[in-house]
């Protein structure tokens, strides 16, 4: 189960069987096929997730460190049941009682952590770019857990096999993401992923949240949200963060929620069958209507938590490979 | 060590060797039997904390959720030990942190939960009915760990065994539960689990911490404390919680200890071996004096924490038992 | 590897081949060879914790409580990492939440965790003397993982861990410590290590942060920090605590760093293979120089962090030997 079984491999290019990276702090610059490589190894987690016994003892032995500076509820508690599932041991540093707060800078934490013989750092921060100011200090692999408003790499990913597991293939979709794109890491990362794997990616938000140099990633901006959802397999709706809602970016909750919400009526603009999906958490009534976020056959956000499980498994599994004697990055 | 040993069988109708309920929200409408069976589970893993190694692998590959929307210590602790002691992943979800912070409903907060494969839930939560709503909604088996001021039904347990343990039977014991009866989980909880085994429960409050419809519980209320007392197997002390004391509901500390303290003076009127039990933690010289808290051969109340650890053991180890295979629930 | 090796038993008395104390609350009254007991014990863990395999199942069973009442990262990090690696069951219990802020007293609360059979507990708090105080009511070992201004005894065992690393002996060696002495349970813990060890210890602090009886240590006093780095073989530095520099202590931070601060050419004043050390985390600009904290060769820093977890696997491998069958204090 280790290596990617034989059908998978006419993917990947001749001679390179391991994920080549030591870290993942972006999806920014993956090759298709590296993505692919993510995907297809959580494959194997989502089935093993759904069993009752779901526990592996691959990476016994290793030593996981979750550094949250930011607080976080779902993507640290998936990334902790992750490491667990795996059989690693799994330690929790939280922002809020940390040393930071004593004056200590980035770098001096993450020496120490690396100094503990940390094999995988998983690290949320609210400065974009703080994950591989990390990264470059350390010599144990680091995975980007959010930082700022620059990625949110297993978030894309996992955004990815949601998809492709609904709709087979993501090359060729029309996929559409709303809302804050301006201060988005979820957005960031998702547009790498998507577009790097051959989809039509729209952009949709308020002028105010949407960046100056969108046209350098290779999707199209919309204002309109009913012309950008028209013809869409993907609908993508982002978190409406509160800190946004005060007057400065949008002009109220309720002026963008009939501008920029997901209603059923909206929703008829897409395809037919077009999937709903948000990161959550979700605002129900500003961002998305209710009648979406539960519709049957149609919403997909409780599966993306489920993807997000898987995700990180294979993540941590892979990158870990190396320090078990395993093929891995070089 | 699964399945109830014969000699406890005559205790359960013909044919219900196996517990029949998914989720322990409450007490109140447990068969007598099923209380029983709780107990009689519980009482290996009181055996088994007893010795130096003292873990199994019987819930390995599991995955616990320990979903704590307000703060705890020894609840959570207490969980989270039984999990670990049944060789179960154990994840820990604060409140302080939570995405409900962030506006998500608590519904989306357990399909998030579920979503992640979790073979069992624990959750404690400010408002009364907050863990049946989660449990209408998830897959797995939920866990009560106090909610609002409904039932906290582990505590119930592990009283009840921490008075088997000493008397032998409950049933037509005299047992007086002093305290704020009117916000009090625990008393609640109480009330079901010892009305049901059997006992005669008097509950004593001051009027304004009394429930109007205390009657309909089967108990016998009484304001004052000392006839409460007369003839009792069994004295427990609820906590005075910081917020009834500032004049709303009691005129000061001093006068409630006065009227419903438990003093050596008060315990006299009990019976010569009645056992004294707080569920803690404790405000020494409020509702009960420190003579009496430490009074060897009569206090139970670090015996009572030792039996918490058994019961949630039972509980967690009881209700999985239908993902691992086993009988179980229906 | 339980047991010391025959290279080592020279070091200790005749028949003492254990360790003869249940718990570890300070380094004050310890033997030389207890010390060097728990040194030679660490080194294994050393060795363990640089390969990628690092999880024995030596404590498998037993549960460690870190209880911290005073926030920490790194010291509970280290701890739970010990004994994770070690195969316990690691529970922490965080103070903000705990009951300790219901007005539990500090007794119960160590009942408590007692009666959950913790077969360790490793405590944090804010007061000198608290964690004796807990020792004397548990049943089990207590270490002692900081206490007010008293002692942070495994923090002394990894300093003098990390100098016979790189020194080779202790004795003889030419050490200061400079810093705010007088409240420093880091200082008074390695006052008492080093001393004990035969080291020559001079401590540095401006007149108001030493303490009046210090000649009572065994150590040299200097308010000139020129003079007493003059032929050190090591320099250890101590935290600025951000209450110290508000003006009641010291006039400003600038003007510390200006008589207290380890510059470049300050530590020309010690020998020129002179260690530099410092417990972390680090004012760098203020009691250190970014220069100085980096010096390839001659800082320690994150030698100490990697010195810490085997200090603690040794202490909770030696202290939890009896409640494992095996040879331990008497």
């Amino acid at each position: 189960m280790t290596s990617p079984d034989t059908s998978r491999s006419d993917r990947y290019p001749a001679g390179s069987a391991a994920f080549p990276h030591r870290d993942l702090t972006g999806l920014a610059g993956l090759a298709p096929w590296e993505i692919l490589y993510l995907l297809d190894e959580a494959q194997q987690w989502v089935e093993l997730n759904r069993q009752s016994h779901k526990r592996m003892d691959r990476l016994k032995g290793l030593t996981i460190i979750n550094a949250f500076f930011e607080n976080s509820t779902r993507t640290l508690l998936s990334f902790e049941i992750a490491g667990k599932r795996l059989g690693a041991d799994v330690v929790n540093m939280h922002a809020a009682q940390s040393s930071v707060k004593k004056g200590e800078t980035l770098i001096d934490t993450a020496m120490t952590l690396n100094a503990m013989h940390a094999d995988a750092i998983v690290i949320r921060h609210q400065s974009s770019g703080a994950v591989r100011l990390i990264a470059d200090k350390v010599d144990c692999p680091v995975l980007n857990a959010g930082d700022g408003q620059h990625e949110h790499p297993t978030q894309g990913l996992l955004d990815a096999l949601t998809i492709r597991t609904e709709k087979g293939e993501i090359a060729g979709l029309k996929i559409v993401i709303c809302g804050d794109i301006l201060h988005s890491r979820v957005a960031r990362s998702n547009i790498h992923c998507l577009t790097t794997l051959g989809a039509d990616v729209r952009v949709c938000a308020p002028p105010a949240l949407m960046p100056a140099d969108i046209e350098a990633l290779k999707v199209t901006p919309y204002h309109d949200f009913d012309a950008a959802l028209a013809g869409t397999d993907v609908v993508m709706m982002l978190r409406l963060q509160q800190e946004r809602m005060e007057g400065q970016f949008i002009p109220s909750p309720r002026e963008y929620r009939h501008l920029y919400g997901l209603s059923l009526d909206r929703l008829a603009k897409a395809k037919p069958d077009a999937m709903v999906m948000h990161p959550g958490p979700m605002n129900r009534g500003i961002e998305i209507d209710s009648t979406v976020a539960d519709l049957a056959g149609r919403s997909h956000i409780t599966r993306q938590v489920e993807m997000g499980v898987a995700i990180r498994m294979a993540c941590l599994d892979v990158l870990t490979r190396k320090a078990r004697g395993l093929e891995g990055w070089a």
